[in-house]
């Protein structure tokens, strides 16, 4: 996101205002939330554009619906949730065929069945050039397990699931050409096949009190901003303690780029970035290893606002954070204005 | 909708299949129903794209705003229910200035306001041409209050709110260019500015036991024929009986029309058309008249699935009735493929 379109986000959060007491999250965070009957409802939106989200060349139709699905269910993962129901909207070019999309739909439909929600309803309309999917997914989670992005306090350790860059490197190598093998191979696949991070929300849950956690959409220098600023507070991470991809250093390397800033841009990784009281680091560690087998590592703290974000690099000097906003396909056509 | 099109939703929704438990209705009506803990949850989705579905140079951004966000609450209102919060997102060329996409949140929030829900989140992201916008709507309604398409049996009399026709008259006069005085005036004011019918539809809910409901967006002839085939029966409607708008009764006679036709395809009236037992019709007439000022009326009735769609014509003559497919725009740009 450049300056001006934070500024039209935060013109129209305005505009819209405050939400009705039954809303307790609204505009601002992976998803919203609200009140029901029993426990909490979730409900989140994105929308994907070719050329500017996808690249057709690069991606099978069913690729790209799963991809656009999974990022949905990123979204409701990383406020706690489960995903429960969803609704697609589709605007289709005369050059699109409709086996074309079908296969969207089976890709859609990959996600729901591996994540066990339905699809219950849609809209599909023609476009006069740009093939368009926006999907809405609500979700459900309990009172007790919801986490927003508003919550860290100082001192607090930020964490993160897995390792990044990967999905990065995927693109770059795409975008090259490079001949998809060995690393390449599992990069691409990084980029093109995403996974949502919904067991390890809940392990996070499950052992920890977690203040604040976000889905890794816009890349992890953004992430880490947004996290800071919602919460009123400020960030300090390490560099070396960033666990960078294996395929992203390898891709780094054919490419004749840095690991470390394919790493910190990589969009659309879907790992997450946890806040926790240090206290419950390592117990934390030892679930979600034992439950998930992914990694949580500690990759820096949360500091004091006035400190805003910041990197301590290698070799120990100290940068602000880049919010690097991850511009999709490398912003060849565009980029995300808002994602909420 | 056109054969092709129809067979492409139909596949579509084989494909879905058969959504889980607690979604009572999926795929194909004009908002899917699921269970809550108190009452039931409604969800409806639509997309807009410019030059199919609207005209920048026929209404002004906040016009437009505020008649997509109409088209969604009229989906909730057919289906007996209310509109509760909302998400939109928006896909958003160079061409397209922050104050236009700020003039289109304002159009939103005028219809939050009047019908009184929230928007809770969205996403605005950028497309190489088209200006697209996909809302989702989620609305509430009472367990014993919910009408479907799908109920409505042999013997069911057809009734309608208000007056059709007017709609598709102001964008005929657009196009032609005529001056905006008079009748056309008030036919411009329908196309731009439509009214969902949430009290209509609570005031058959008071005094009837409505079989089947479903709001004009394609067109009466569309409508008729998609209620007869999620009820499995036939419909028979009668010319002389349908409320033609007066203002298209004028603008037919200017741009050299038939009223009638205009009154058949015109599409995005939002009007309701019900089916109930003929014995309620009466105190429907009165009640509805008492609390919303609105006329009901009889057009015609339910019939055997055998007799199809037909209408009998003001000469006695017989026809089927054309599905009249409202294509937006006059189809200049492409048509609705699918709308539930």
């Amino acid at each position: 996101m450049s300056v001006g379109e934070r500024e039209l986000i935060k013109r129209i959060r305005e505009r819209v205002g405050a939400p009705g007491r039954a809303t307790l999250v609204g505009i601002g965070d992976d998803a919203a939330v609200f009140e029901r009957a029993q426990g909490l409802g979730l409900i989140t939106c994105d929308a994907f554009v070719d050329g500017v989200h996808f690249r057709r060349d690069f991606a099978t139709f069913r690729e790209i619906g799963t991809k656009c699905m999974v990022a949905n269910i990123s979204d409701i993962a990383a406020m706690g949730g489960f995903p429960t129901r969803a609704v697609v909207s589709l605007c289709i070019p005369a050059h699109i065929a409709e086996a074309d999309i079908a296969a969207i739909y089976d890709g859609f439909l990959d996600a729901c069945r591996r994540y066990s929600f339905d699809i219950v309803g849609g809209d599909i309309v023609s476009s006069p050039s740009d093939l368009a999917i926006s999907i809405t997914l609500m979700g459900a989670a309990s009172r007790d397990r919801i986490v927003t992005r508003s919550g860290a306090v100082v001192g607090d350790a930020i964490m993160m699931t897995g390792r990044v860059g990967g999905a990065e490197a995927g693109l770059r190598a795409l975008t090259a050409g490079l001949p998809q093998e060995g690393a390449v191979h599992v990069a691409v696949r990084r980029h093109l096949r995403p996974v949502p991070r919904i067991a390890e929300a809940q392990a996070f849950l499950d052992v920890a009190t977690p203040h604040a956690m976000i889905d890794i959409s816009d890349g992890l220098g953004s992430e880490l901003w947004h996290l800071a600023e919602e919460s009123g507070v400020g960030v300090r991470i390490e560099e070396s303690r960033i666990p960078i991809d294996a395929s992203a250093i390898a891709v780094a390397q054919k490419i004749g780029c840095s690991a470390f800033e394919l790493a910190m841009g990589s969009g659309e990784e879907f790992e997450l970035i946890v806040a926790i009281p240090p206290s419950e680091m390592s117990r934390t560690v030892e679930h979600m290893a034992a439950v998930t087998g992914t990694t949580a590592t500690h990759i820096g703290d949360v500091v004091d606002a006035a400190e805003g974000c910041s990197i301590v690099r290698s070799d120990g000097s100290r940068e602000s954070l880049e919010r690097s906003g991850y511009e999709h396909l490398g912003g060849v056509n565009g980029e995300v204005m808002g994602n909420e």
